[in-house]
């Protein structure tokens, strides 16, 4: 196999990270806000532009990109025969978010832009792909049937079954944090459910922080538990168990026999994983039993990893996993979000 | 290809069917009350002599019968090399059923006692095979993102994401009527929920004639329902608007693009439909949009077709896809449960 470059990138609501890797390693990377201002291509362009400023760093060019492996904030929709970013903190047009987003796109061709320059683009759902890395050289190595799931601002999974990476009709499967949690029979359907009977709605960083009230942040309510405060620990305790019983569920359709969990609410898992597994346990023994939880291996490199995950060619594999080079990666360069 | 035989078992809590099938068709087909006595090899053995018993009523022996599609009451567990079934309301040791079984197995040994007889043997459970099945030759043909489930006096339910059938670690995966739709946070952990809380025991058509009580059956429950009387018209748009979220659930994680309803509870379709579409139109679209409903396409012949699909070689798929000889089978034969 000639020698080629691939370049990972990682998009969120308010940072774009762009590397570039050798057989080897990460040979260059590069970090920049968000692109959220000019038309929806100004967001693929700018991910081109970095993914040409890494490979000049790393002393090559993007002609030397053989594949990019994109993680990012989703959900997508399919057009014709790609398939478009339609993520709320993205899309301004999709007047969804709570936050104001400074554009009124209501979709993003991310991936027909990319597949114009590179030989081969894949573009996947940030915990789908995270989940990709974890079972490639984190806490999944060889298991075929595991569930990663992500808690944090939001909730977010995704899973192998029998092998298999489970993507879906529009590569939009596992949302777990979008799963409801409550009947609500009282409620009128106009009133619609959708937003408050969801996981991610009650059990998500901020929605703990919001539930706490007083102004305090997630951190603070984890800890003022720590420090004996009833209601934060109520709080807390109430989150555990709806998030574990989303597990089950999940467990339950995917017959699931590992969850990986990351994120950074979990950063506190020392306090949670006893309400979580407590309340886990008590599911039905004949899908939660032995079930086996792990926290995620890989937490601070998936920004590299999980795209790269899902185009490294087998032959790098065994020597990535080895060698955990990640932990070895140049610190990112900091860029505008024009590219410079 | 020479010319070899192929046999569908179906395994319920009261009654066992067994089919021999060439290209062209079901050739003979036996029925017997399902064996509950005797020792927990008295189940495979019965399959094993009705299967005998069909090839010769089909004019053949067993040895011609090259492969075993079993689509039997589950979950399954893992021991050793293979499966064996958990089914509650096939083992009495397991003491979970409310009826009495009148045995006290705690597992049967299916996968290896057939798989010593026959030279192939697939063993699914019943609602997995049956999305086989209506993938292959109901309302499912084509598709690769499609979920069924049938509403009967349980829901069960089979998936394919991206083509590929979900089965799970020990094939238990997609066991929807045992979701949690509720969050019940007042309970004590000590008291338990799995049973009281998942969709099953609140939707099921043993729940809903439970809930509407008076000694009245499911079926007079949806008559007196269309007859205007509120209280089973409140009963059924409760249990309706359940599974509708819980259909939202099973989208949100498989990203299903239809879903394919069967089951007795669903033949009142008619009444169900609109209650079940509203709610779960009223998902967040991302997930549910577009997503199609359809009919189950082959309800009354799942007892032969669900384990035969799963063994059916692709050079006969074609010919029975245009021919349907399932709608000529024989009619069974009845049996004892001694395989007489």
């Amino acid at each position: 196999m000639s020698f080629e470059l691939l370049a990972a990138v990682d998009i969120g609501g308010t940072k774009v990270t762009a590397s570039v890797c050798g057989p080897d390693g990460i040979l260059a990377k590069v970090r920049a806000p968000t692109a959220l201002r000019g038309d929806n291509k100004t967001l693929p362009e700018q991910v081109n532009q970095m993914i040409h400023t890494a490979a000049r760093r790393a002393g090559a060019t993007a002609d030397a990109v053989a594949a990019v492996g994109v993680s990012t904030a989703s959900p997508f929709e399919r057009r014709g025969e790609s398939r478009v970013v339609v993520a709320p903190n993205l899309c301004g047009g999709l007047g969804w978010s709570r936050k104001q987003i400074p554009n009124d796109w209501t979709f993003i061709p991310l991936e027909s832009e990319l597949a114009r320059r590179y030989p081969r683009v894949e573009v996947g759902n940030d915990a789908i792909t995270a989940a990709v890395a974890e079972r490639l050289f984190g806490a999944g190595r060889g298991e075929d049937d595991l569930l990663y799931v992500t808690w944090s601002t939001g909730i977010g999974a995704g899973a192998f079954v029998d092998g298999h990476l489970v993507t879906g009709k529009n590569d939009n499967a596992v949302h777990l944090g979008h799963t409801l949690m409550r009947l609500d029979d009282e409620r009128s359907l106009e009133e619609g459910w959708q937003e408050a009977d969801n996981l991610e709605s009650f059990v998500s960083g901020p929605a703990i922080a919001r539930q706490y009230g007083a102004g305090q942040d997630t951190l603070e309510v984890f800890k003022r538990c720590r420090e004996g405060d009833p209601k934060a620990a109520r709080i807390i305790e109430q989150a555990a168990r709806a998030f574990a019983r989303a597990l089950v569920n999940a467990t339950t359709l995917f017959d699931t026999k590992l969850i990986i969990v990351g994120g950074s609410v979990a950063n506190d898992w020392d306090i949670l994983e006893p309400l979580v597994l407590a309340e886990y346990r008590a599911g039905n023994p004949f899908f939660v039993g032995n079930v086996e939880f792990r926290r995620s291996a890989l937490e601070r490199y998936l920004g590299d990893l999980a795209g790269l995950s899902t185009v490294m060619p087998e032959a790098w594999q065994e020597r990535w996993q080895e060698q955990r080079p990640w932990e070895r990666a140049p610190e990112a360069a900091e860029m505008d979000d024009d590219g410079q």
